[in-house]
């Protein structure tokens, strides 16, 4: 629902909040979980203003704010928040969004909760009791099958299924994760049997993750038409890929190693609310099949998909030292997703599975159809036979060590402030020692 | 280590324990998290000795003994004991030990923290944070691939890698556990395009679960010669199957709506200490290759597999009301698994990726070579072309409504007392109404 919260004309006290080109304009006030950077103070909800963060325990202090929806943010953690519904959120973004306007009478009290974000550092921003991955890009789907399976790369129940899977959640981290090269059973071309090596064709994969609200009790699916109400929020999400890996494991029972070993999220949840505007219809290309009837809907087809820009770029360790700002490797859009969000939902608990708050459902890979739209380097590299050139004339079939990924996201609409995501980045070590 | 507390001469003041049936004699003393049935009392941690739970807030309370490990069970969950590691939970069951012999002087103290069992209900023993389920028994691989698969019932990777996928934790139940029978995608025979339906071929899967203890760092994979001391202990594991949905939905990133729906462990957790004296050599048969370096230890070939006999019941909804007992479809052994425990935790440490206590793998279905030994129907039925009879004269294809599994384990060999796990049941109910 689009309400006064989205006003472009809403400015706020906070002046970095009112430029251009703010990710975090008053419009959008997504939640974390931050600290003062390099202390030993407790982990806290934030909300994110300008180019400050708003602690929600000072908040609570100052008393402007009583609501249940303030009190779930007085823990570590924001699962209790998330659990509140979507009612309950959108009501306190809405008291959130007073507070921070220019005609607020409460500017001294609450500068007194602000922290620049140059002097915090991120916490996973809830406990991800589960994370499940889709593979919602169609383009995705036929440019990786390609690679895997020549003969099949769409298989049958594609258009049918939204596939996915359940991923790790203990290796979840925030953006400026860092982890060493994964090793694994690899089969070296010509070979028939594996050695366990260091991975030689790690990648990142460029995706939206999903953060529920209310879950659902077990054995009670979500119905399309309430599946909204349960979705908190998004976030940017790098699933690393060890492709290699990957390639030898994944028979019959789906990816284990090659993806568990990191996945790494942007620290701030664009809420439900603040991504209203950005709703377009979910339309599906001449010939494709039309969703069975749980997977549809009538709010579904008018504003099922949002549309959000995705980019990712590459730094190096040399680009790094050379004094060289990241690289764009490709751009893509949320609504190159065959699949909503409420379908991902809808289907998701169709069996009867529960979702607690703060589970994380990943978008799978954003591509598009076009040449520079592509999610991850497997499908840019044609599966590394045609690396790509850095301006600093390396080049890259796969990851090498040192090589950080900076994810990226924003909506932007005409006559709408843009939302931005802010970043996921996260960088590859080499492989640690003594692990074989 | 085989040491005092396995001496089968050991005897409880808690005379139930003593007989040659007793699942829970003392050298077993597993653990769980139970409370006196009925009540809003807290869930607590405890210990089975005989017919009887030993509640450890109570045990506490009488000050007998003091340590981090006892300390460590004063919340509603076992995560904290399991994190202290393999030499404290060791020690921990040495002392407890001895509280429990006829030659205690405590008897008076510590009758005062028993409960009967029929008097408890349980709670999961902990937060699993993950849950992870392999694919161990070749004999179930083999089935099943062949029904999937028919020309290529064992897939390349088998024999090398221990094949496992993240499963839903959200949804993982104790013993008691009822769950409606899941809908989702199914194609029809002669169909192409899927329906939205209830599942037709449901079914069970007789496995263990393998609960972590201490965990291991990201990016630190777990040694082989390591991997015993992160094991906390055993269960029984019901890993319901829809197939028709599976075998749908399982291409190309494995199972998901198909196990989601519902898992049961029983109630009881097996602690490695008690296991050790029927711990086995780690063979395979010839034409066998031997296991990658990094799955290899000297003590994994010595005493890495464990000799736990297991089966399966069921007693449907009118053998209940005849008074029938239920009735037994197979029995099987760990020793079936082609990977040993060892080998389960290394490989999933060997990417970087972290376990945490608490996190429960599963061993994947057991079934044996021998006909009366397949762990699930779809492999006792064919793929649900040969029924089972069952002795009031119904037949079972897949699992009916009402339907109640009973999985079974315990230990024996000569010289030792029996060891077991309990139960682990669970009963299937009609497809919720409105869900589609």
């Amino acid at each position: 629902m689009i309400d006064e919260t989205h006003d472009p004309d809403l400015l706020s006290w906070v002046e970095s909040a009112n430029g251009p080109e703010a990710d975090f304009p008053i419009q959008n006030l997504p939640f974390a979980v931050l600290r003062r950077n390099g202390t030993a103070e407790r982990f806290r909800p934030a909300l994110a203003i300008g180019d400050q963060a708003l602690d929600l325990h000072e908040l609570h202090r100052t008393g402007l704010i009583r609501s249940s929806a303030l009190d779930a943010c007085m823990g570590s953690t924001l699962n209790p928040l998330m659990a509140l519904g979507a009612a309950v959120t959108a009501g306190f973004r809405r008291d959130l969004s007073r507070l921070l306007r220019v005609d607020s009478k409460h500017v001294k009290t609450l500068e007194t909760c602000l922290i620049p974000l140059s002097q915090v550092e991120y916490a996973l921003p809830c406990e991800i009791g589960d994370y499940t991955d889709f593979f919602t890009s169609i383009h995705h789907a036929t440019n990786t099958g390609r690679l895997f399976r020549p003969d099949s790369p769409l298989l049958p129940n594609y258009r049918w299924v939204p596939v996915g899977y359940h991923g790790r959640s203990s290796s979840i981290g925030v953006s400026g994760q860092t982890f060493p090269r994964p090793r694994g059973q690899i089969v070296l071309p010509g070979e028939e049997s594996p050695v366990f090596e260091a991975c030689r064709r790690l990648d990142y994969e460029l995706e939206l993750g999903i953060f529920v609200g209310a879950g659902n009790a077990q054995g009670q699916p979500v119905q399309m038409d309430d599946a909204a109400d349960h979705v908190f929020g998004l976030c940017l999400l790098n699933d690393w890929s060890a492709r290699d890996i990957q390639a030898w494991e994944y028979q019959p029972l789906g990816p284990f190693l090659a993806k568990n070993f990191a996945t790494t999220i942007s620290p701030w949840i664009v809420t439900s609310d603040a991504l209203a505007p950005f709703r377009v219809p979910w339309t599906r290309a001449d010939g494709e099949p039309d969703a069975l009837p749980h997977l549809s809907s009538e709010s579904n087809r008018t504003q099922g998909a949002i549309d959000v820009h995705l980019e990712v770029q590459i730094q190096t360790a040399s680009m790094r030292s050379q004094g060289l700002p990241p690289y764009t490797l490709s751009r893509s859009n949320f609504t190159d997703s065959y699949w909503t969000v409420s379908q991902l939902v809808a289907h998701h608990t169709s069996s009867g599975c529960n979702l607690r708050a703060g589970d994380l459902l990943g978008s799978g890979t954003m591509s598009g159809a076009v040449a520079g739209s592509e999610g991850a380097l497997i499908e840019i590299t044609r599966g590394g036979a045609n690396p790509v050139s850095l301006p600093n004339g390396e080049t890259r079939a796969f990851l090498e060590d040192g090589d950080t990924v900076i994810l990226g996201g924003y909506c932007a609409r005409q006559g709408f402030r843009r939302i931005g995501f802010g970043t996921a980045v996260g960088t590859v070590l080499p492989a640690a020692p003594g692990a074989a």
